[in-house]
């Protein structure tokens, strides 16, 4: 028997609590399968007399994270306090400069700090490890680094963001506007206490920069990733969509092309009998796709006590059992810098607008179409109001960038009222 | 650096041939993830002079398996032969008293004999890995193992059998009968050379017993596993039991029971909707249900040279890296023998019988259910034909017990021709 794994955790929000739940009720089976005992040596929390329905009477409290951090009598600093700088970013540089393994949840610490931090861990020959930090309780990180290691991975897809999905799927079911949605959301708790991090892609935006960095052997580069949020998805996008065989989707996309690294979180279309399209609420799916592997997919919660927590512990269990595989699967001076490319893979558009009704309107938008050269798939004009009728095209594949100038080109055929809504159809 | 991995590969199949091409196409990445260089020693086939499209001069050629597992220059020995005895038990059994890991795709072997295996490899210091057993490229095993190592597991699903679920799929959508698809899929050579083992559940269960090992840390037992083939299912139950919001797929099922571990590989109703209910043709998709995370969802391709060598890639990968876990999750000496439950946890039923037509019939049927303490939840009755009338019940929960009694009381009854079906509906 080796001697125990000796656990600081730092911050007892929700999933904090979850760890130590876990620990507590599952000791005998942790030992078992780590072959050692996993023990809580120390936590520390802003508020040490905050009722959290657990009992800490055992490990020793320390109120400030870089001390817990430094402990000699740790082994692993777990950090699910969360923020992208502060308390989190210092104790878990204290944590690595003390020779400690790291377990981290923290999406934003990483997404922006991750190369630094693996170097720093690397060269003390340490391990930060990140399950949690990407699609809660699914074991994506790991299916990525580990299980599909031998392939060439061609793309990372996701609906990383719980509140996101829930939002669009309760939108269509219910019938009601996105605002009206939004404040039911955040009424229940549902969103970050700046919304703008879920509904704004910014959240899901870290985890897709941590997987592309996994996946393409780049350093994580969050500023990278092309990001819009929901805001802009009205009812009737999600009605028509529907009508021609898709759902709207927060998804991130993530992919090596010829001109270098793309990664989109953004609204896209796909189809509504594919697993992407069928995800109703707040789950959470991946699909990863590889040489050889062709495609898997991956679905369960994406956030809650219990899924992060089991994703924190399942690497705890790793660096128990002697795992040490490097934070982005390769070593973290070996990652290049990637090129960024924007919006460079073609593919095809679904396009909304209200037409003015006069006569030629709808050949003034296949002419522009036609001159940016792109092709229609499929069109359906709606019964028209008074003076507009709704208009929606899928068009075949082509460039963002085609599309962008057949958008400015319908604003000078004077048959459009209000802006064109133009939304990526990803094939899946 | 390390010095590098190299690898002895016994059979040249399908899967043994995808492992060469991607150790040809990826070598540089296989050597920057592992932080060692990958290579393949020796490979042992039947035929040596068979063109399989790929170069192999670079390797030792050995004419037998036995010998290939004892050389000197290898570490780990690949067994991607198949055959749950004979050469491919020799084999590993010679690779491991060499001192060799071992990574197989045999789910028969150890489905068999893994116990003696593990413990014999563990005996040694060595590993036994089998991802590519389960599943094809599906990380299920490593997601159990290792991303779920915190949990305790509740219940495993699959459908982990491409060809079943492609005839009953296929069944359904071309409206054909269940030896129409049989015929055309094996004349397409979709079914193994004794199609029992698909059909009959065979092969299912010995992935089934696997994961049920890893899930309830008790000794592997395919004898446990209660099978029953998809050869009794037809049309008519695929499409009445759509008309009542379900699927019918060949499902396996393992969960601890307070009277021991019940594993079952049958067919079973899953509602229409869920992720299970809308897997299409030979598509895998297994659950994992734990405490903390839930309820997990992997999907991807059962089979195939390219995906079945990406599992046993990964595995070898882990290798590289020091990964060094317990075959089925902790030491093979901790595994206990578990008492076998039998159709021991209540649940719903679906019952497809003929009614003779005349007064007091259906009367008849639902007092023999009440007599066994079984409530109806659905029925319905469809057109009767010229003497009889096709009734469908679905049940409240139930226990296997009682539904037997009732189908046995259904014959007492002189109104029922034919034999009644139930088809077991999963909570899923």
């Amino acid at each position: 028997m080796t001697s125990p794994l000796r656990l600081g955790i730092a911050g007892l929000g929700t999933v904090g609590v979850g760890i130590v739940k876990i620990i507590q009720k599952n000791a005998e089976l942790l030992g078992v399968r780590a072959g050692r005992a996993i023990e809580i040596t120390a936590v520390s929390a802003r508020s040490k007399d905050k009722d959290r329905g657990i009992d800490l009477s055992a490990y020793a409290w320390e109120d400030d994270p870089v001390t817990l951090a430094r402990r000699a009598d740790i082994d692993v600093f777990i950090e699910v306090m969360g923020g992208h700088d502060g308390p989190a970013k210092d104790a878990t540089e204290a944590a690595i400069a003390a020779g400690k393994d790291v377990v981290s949840a923290n999406k934003a610490l990483l997404a922006i700090h991750g190369q630094a931090l693996a170097e720093a861990a690397e060269t003390r020959g340490r391990v930060i490890r990140f399950e949690a930090a990407v699609a809660g309780g699914i074991p994506v990180v790991k299916a990525l680094t580990e299980g599909l290691a031998a392939n060439e991975i061609t793309r990372v897809m996701g609906v990383m963001n719980g509140s996101c999905n829930y939002i669009l799927t309760r939108m269509e079911d219910a019938g009601l506007t996105y605002q009206e949605v939004f404040d039911e959301a955040n009424a229940l708790g549902f969103l970050e206490a700046d919304p703008e991090l879920d509904v704004g892609g910014i959240d899901a935006g870290h985890k897709l920069a941590l997987l592309s960095s996994i996946a393409f052997g780049t350093q994580v580069d969050f500023d990278a990733v092309e990001l819009e949020g929901i805001g802009s998805v009205t009812i009737e996008d999600i009605r028509q969509a529907a009508d021609m065989g898709f759902k709207i989707k927060l998804l991130g996309v993530a992919q090596m092309t010829g001109r270098g690294l793309e990664q989109r979180m953004s609204p896209c279309l796909v189809p509504d009998h594919s697993p992407l399209g069928q995800l109703q609420g707040g789950t959470n799916m991946v699909v990863l796709e590889g040489d050889a592997v062709t495609q898997i997919v991956l679905r369960g919660p994406g956030a809650g006590e219990g899924p992060t927590a089991s994703a924190v512990m399942g690497d705890v269990m790793d660096i128990a059992r002697g795992l040490r595989v490097s934070t982005f699967g390769q070593p973290a001076t070996s990652l290049r810098r990637a090129r960024a490319a924007r919006a460079s893979v073609p593919a095809p558009y679904y396009l909304r607008m209200q037409l003015i009704d006069k006569p030629g309107a709808l050949a003034k938008i296949a002419k522009t179409l036609g001159e940016a050269g792109i092709s229609i798939d499929r069109m359906r004009q709606y019964d028209h109001t008074d003076t507009t009728a709704p208009v929606l095209i899928v068009t075949h594949k082509t460039t963002r960038a085609a599309l962008d100038e057949a958008m400015a080109g319908f604003a000078a055929t004077g048959v459009i009222a209000g802006d064109p809504v133009a939304i990526r159809i990803e094939a899946v």
